[in-house]
């Protein structure tokens, strides 16, 4: 425990009053499940800080629940109310008596999965990626598929394998077809990816057979958090034709313990790439507030960075996937995981996924500590992390999402 | 309500006391979401039951809940005592008097979604309709995939727009592009289609990194429902290369409101068709107890049968799907929901879509009204329902799953 005074923070520090993003935690004292909001080098039990203030009661039920979803739920109207009072909390000089025990160190807390997920969609926004994955998947073809710049393509991933960072990965075993063979061997996968990847948090539910419009995005998303999509690119390449991406990903999903509330991000946004061709009339986005984000993300592999990706550079906006998820009038609930897909840049080093990294093996990365690697092998660990700027120079950190490849069991 | 004696079953009932389901229930008196056991003309208030025989406390916790999912985790021994305590309650005339006033005439009863929904994926397990479709969709490759007959396909679906029978439907908006054009359009879908098909529900949980063996698939799935994947062709073909269906289904898929145990099913045990090739170790049935089922599916469209599917003839099996959606470590949960995909024999009236019935509108359906129809039609009313044969010739009735389509908003 630090003996400096907790609310403190540097300016420059991630954590810093401008981010607050939310977690679930429990400590070594107290078993319950709660909601956290990262400060400093500390965590501000929520529903704690709400009680010894006064907070009104609405706000002191939703901050005393055992998970994010019923804040997420609340719709923003909610997130701002709370945020500010929050805000009030760690800045307020007549707030420090009551707030100062609410204030527990980062590192006797432990982390848990922020949220219940809902139905978690992978999106494939990044033109860089999309482009290099289909020269090496389908190298008689065009690299993007015709659909592409038309809409954001995504797919549904298994919800109940969302898991929270720290929590190892399990090699998984399926079929591959091996190059020449006709018929399927089985086994522990060979080609373990990762893909770095951004996650954003639903909370306003929409109505089953209504449409959520581009410019109402914001009303739905919550915040966002990072992601490692796990991919076995050899159960991938066998089985995703013609239904698509399955056992390949379905075995973990990963994500940062703490979800940073979109209103810490104004100071990121930016305009996305330009659009050609025009987009029709549901996803054009080029009249509205810009949705794009500019985070810097950091690919760590056993400790050494190995790729950078922009995801400024990511085609389809957040926005546009809402707006895309629900035009055929699919609901949505609160809990709900858009993945951006693999943030990939157009340099080598900015790459997202390891396939494309090491162009799926030609090109294997060389690490500072003198080994190579295609993909993952047993006992690596993979820590994404990343940042982006928030108001007057200060930071937002985005935390981290860590996984270690445990062997096949 | 019925002056006859609500004990009193036809054996050849489809909702004796071989059968059994259950459903959640509220009535116009009591608006509290509850368990309900399907009987003859009657629903058993099951908490109700379980409190009027005095039944143990874990079995009344099980019982007195407000939706499946809590028996459905309790597991197989659970589920076993359960059936066999309603088998008494509805049998025995020592429980006659404490039971008689928990039978509510079905008429009574608003039947709702019976399960939440954890992970939905559906499969596409019929070899006719797998290559019906592959001839429509992609008349310049092989019908089936090469991976077809390796393993089970399938694909997430969306868990949070699966609702229950009697829910009306949207027509949904969405991109497609015609024939001839290089661009998409944007519009209410013009090839609206349904899907039969039968859908398994997975009670035990398996922990993440373990797999189900095929020998344990009993063990975790606990029933089955019918199943309507609403499907729009025109989203669909546009959108689904190369990460699979996504807007094209995920407005609805309807479910049946009466979970049919499978400890209902023994009678409907049959062996899947020959696989040749030969199945890799863990997917290979050859030795297994037979987990075919014989099920009678039948279509009906504003009133009129248009097929009678018959689950038998499926190539693959749910404890095939279990074994291999698990090889990768995924785990199951309670409530996770395993569509069967599309239900089509060999003969024409025997498929479960409209797709392969019109032949993608090829040859469209002449209805008995005078109608013909390749796609459905706002207002049009679908109707699937199932039965299968039970012990000493009793029926087992699938009851049915029914949406009205509503137009585009």
């Amino acid at each position: 425990m630090t003996a400096a005074d907790p609310f403190d923070v540097p300016h420059d520090a991630p954590f810093g009053v401008h981010n607050l993003p939310y977690g679930v935690v429990t400590t070594a004292g107290d078993p319950r499940r709660r909601l956290g909001i990262r400060f400093g080098e500390h965590v501000l039990d929520a529903g704690a800080a709400a009680a010894a203030t006064g907070a009104p009661v609405d706000l002191l039920a939703l901050l005393a629940a055992p998970s994010l979803n019923p804040l997420l739920a609340a719709g923003r109207p909610a997130w701002s109310r709370v945020r500010a009072a929050v805000t009030a909390w760690l800045t307020e000089e007549r707030y420090r008596a009551a707030v100062a025990p609410c204030l527990v160190p980062f590192a006797d807390v432990v982390a848990h999965l922020p949220f219940d997920v809902a139905d978690y969609t992978d999106f494939y926004a990044s033109e860089h990626h999309a482009s290099n994955v289909g020269r090496i998947f389908r190298p008689d073809s065009a690299a993007l598929p015709p659909n592409w710049k038309h809409l954001p393509i995504g797919y549904h991933g298994r919800a109940g394998t969302v898991v929270v960072s720290g929590t190892d990965v399990v090699r998984p075993c399926g079929q591959r077809r091996d190059p020449g063979e006709q018929a399927p061997s089985y086994g522990p996968s060979v080609r373990l990816d990762i893909e770095a990847e951004v996650g954003f948090v639903v909370g306003s539910p929409s109505a089953q057979g209504d449409r959520v419009a581009l410019a109402d995005a914001d009303d739905h998303v919550f915040g966002l958090c990072l992601l490692n999509d796990w991919s076995a690119r050899d159960i991938q390449a066998w089985e995703y034709v013609p239904l698509g991406p399955m056992l390949g990903k379905s075995f973990a999903t990963s994500v940062s313990a703490w979800v940073v509330p979109l209103d810490a991000l104004g100071h990121a946004r930016t305009s996305p790439p330009p659009r050609d061709p025009a987009l029709l009339p549901y996803l054009d986005d080029s009249a509205a507030r810009p949705s794009g984000l500019d985070l810097a993300l950091e690919v760590g592999l056993n400790g050494h960075v190995v790729s950078r990706p922009p995801f400024a550079t990511m085609y389809w906006t957040y926005a546009q996937m809402v707006a895309h998820l629900t035009v055929n009038g699919a609901s949505l609930r609160a809990g709900d995981l858009l993945g951006s897909g693999t943030v990939s840049g157009p340099e080598r080093d900015t790459r997202g996924a390891l396939i494309e990294l090491s162009w799926n093996g030609e090109e294997p990365l060389r690490l500072p500590d003198g080994t190579e690697r295609s993909y993952l092998q047993d006992g690596d660990e993979v820590v994404i992390s990343g940042s982006a700027t928030g108001p007057n120079g200060s930071r937002i950190g985005l935390g981290e999402v860590r996984g270690l490849v445990r062997p096949s069991r």
